[in-house]
């Protein structure tokens, strides 16, 4: 599978002239992620990704909607091989071990919000989901670990924005300055998804003393994620929302946003922060 | 409700120093929409938005599901007025008249994708959510209408984005070259949705002759929003993905993307543009 086509396209240009030429673009596909119990198979969602680490993606997937607690859990995450499917490179089974505690309610859409919470306001983000969220583990940065340069390093292996200036990059540097995990896709969300699920994979979550990059603005959800995965410090190209800065700051999570050669916001968690 | 939010921010500068300041950031809430039915009320979705036009965005989600086909099935769309909830702002209740029909399938995640359709690859895209898409109506862009004059006019008239800078941008104009309907939100869907909640209201729909700017990259979302709400011309100041190019071509919506001052990509439907 693919994750840059090239299309034709006529660039028009203002003095009225067009030229052709192949542009490479990003490609988006349906990712089906089904999960199988004791021999019954429920397909659970289906996302508009990127081709390209879909396992990590069905796996961080499962992790940040609390589907699944424990990687332990999982028995194995393959490609779907059902004859009958059109496109099955596109399905991901995640099968899981036997006695596995399943919350199927999380599943459905309907009930992403629990109707005890009333629609909570400010009060108790948590309970958006509620999950179990908790205060990640992180040191203050080194003294010699500057996020500059951890952006040059996140804009330097950027692969796929290089060549299509159309996906988002999510990518972990560990205190020692070095990136551990970079991931790219159409869907900010799923960026991230993919970075969760190789943590999981690799066993190394919580993700404590780790700095997560986003190409992108900062939404609650994304906040949300990097709390489950156990990540203390996320930094944003762009703008936090109200309600990512307000979790963070309830869940002391460090949260930095406009980085920018010369300057960035310090939104929550100012004590983990070094130099730029 | 409001729509921005201050925040005390710590700037970091490169040679060590920091400021304080108040930052102006986009909020973000969920809203709740829940259908009501005959006496039976049923909690829909939860999206994450910008407060504001709240009920524009309640139709227009429902709009682009394919779970409401006609306006005139609305009888009313309110605030919930419940006491029992804890921020009864947060929920708008869309009110239909009785014996209205509702695939209530497609308000289940799990069933986004027909089994049938064996999550379709490039071959049959309108599966993907089994929506009646069509083409849409417009006739080529008049001589004296530029592209270039309709993004000004959006730049200029982004509030929300030149106090935040957080926030998307969904702008309709009509084939006059005026600015009809602009709506902005933390979330890209969203603002769009508002737009075709606006367009709904307004007995608009189908949205012949028209152009719609959207400040960020394109998804197969995006066009397929676009195209249930009958809308010709779709660009884009970021990327199109591969799928929102192929389902461009499809039902020959014209498709451009990386809007600038001087040059401007055309992915699809060349035979309706004019000049930049």
């Amino acid at each position: 599978m693919k994750s840059i086509l090239d299309f034709k396209v006529k660039v028009l240009q203002k003095d009225g002239s067009k030229n052709s030429l192949l542009d490479n673009v990003a490609v988006e596909e349906p990712l089906e992620i089904r999960l199988s119990l004791e021999g019954f198979t429920l397909r659970v969602a289906t996302t508009m990704r990127t081709p390209g680490n879909d396992e990590e993606l069905a796996l961080g997937f499962l992790w940040s909607e609390g589907v699944i607690r424990e990687i332990e859990s999982i028995q194995s995450v393959k490609r779907s091989s059902d004859p009958r499917l059109e496109v099955s490179e596109n399905v991901i089974i995640v099968d899981l071990s036997a006695g596995t505690q399943v919350d199927w309610r999380r599943l459905d859409r309907r009930t992403d919000v629990q109707s005890s919470c009333g629609i909570c306001g400010r009060q108790s983000l948590q309970i958006l989901k509620n999950l179990e969220l908790s205060q990640p583990k992180g040191a203050p940065w080194p003294e010699d670990l500057s996020l500059g340069t951890l952006s040059e390093q996140l804009s330097g292996s950027q692969n796929m924005f290089q060549k299509t200036g159309g996906v988002h990059a999510s990518g972990l540097f560990n205190y020692d300055g070095n990136l551990i995990c970079l991931r790219e896709d159409v869907g900010r969300h799923n960026a991230l998804d993919k970075v969760v699920g190789w943590g999981l994979d690799q066993k190394l979550l919580p993700a404590e003393n780790t700095i997560l990059l986003v190409s992108g603005r900062i939404s609650f959800e994304l906040v949300q994620k990097a709390l489950l995965a156990g990540i203390p410090n996320l930094v944003g190209i762009g703008a936090p929302s109200s309600l990512a800065i307000e979790l963070a700051k309830e869940f002391d999570l460090t949260l930095l946003g406009f980085l920018r050669e010369n300057s960035v916001n310090v939104y929550a968690g100012e004590w983990r922060v070094g130099q730029l």
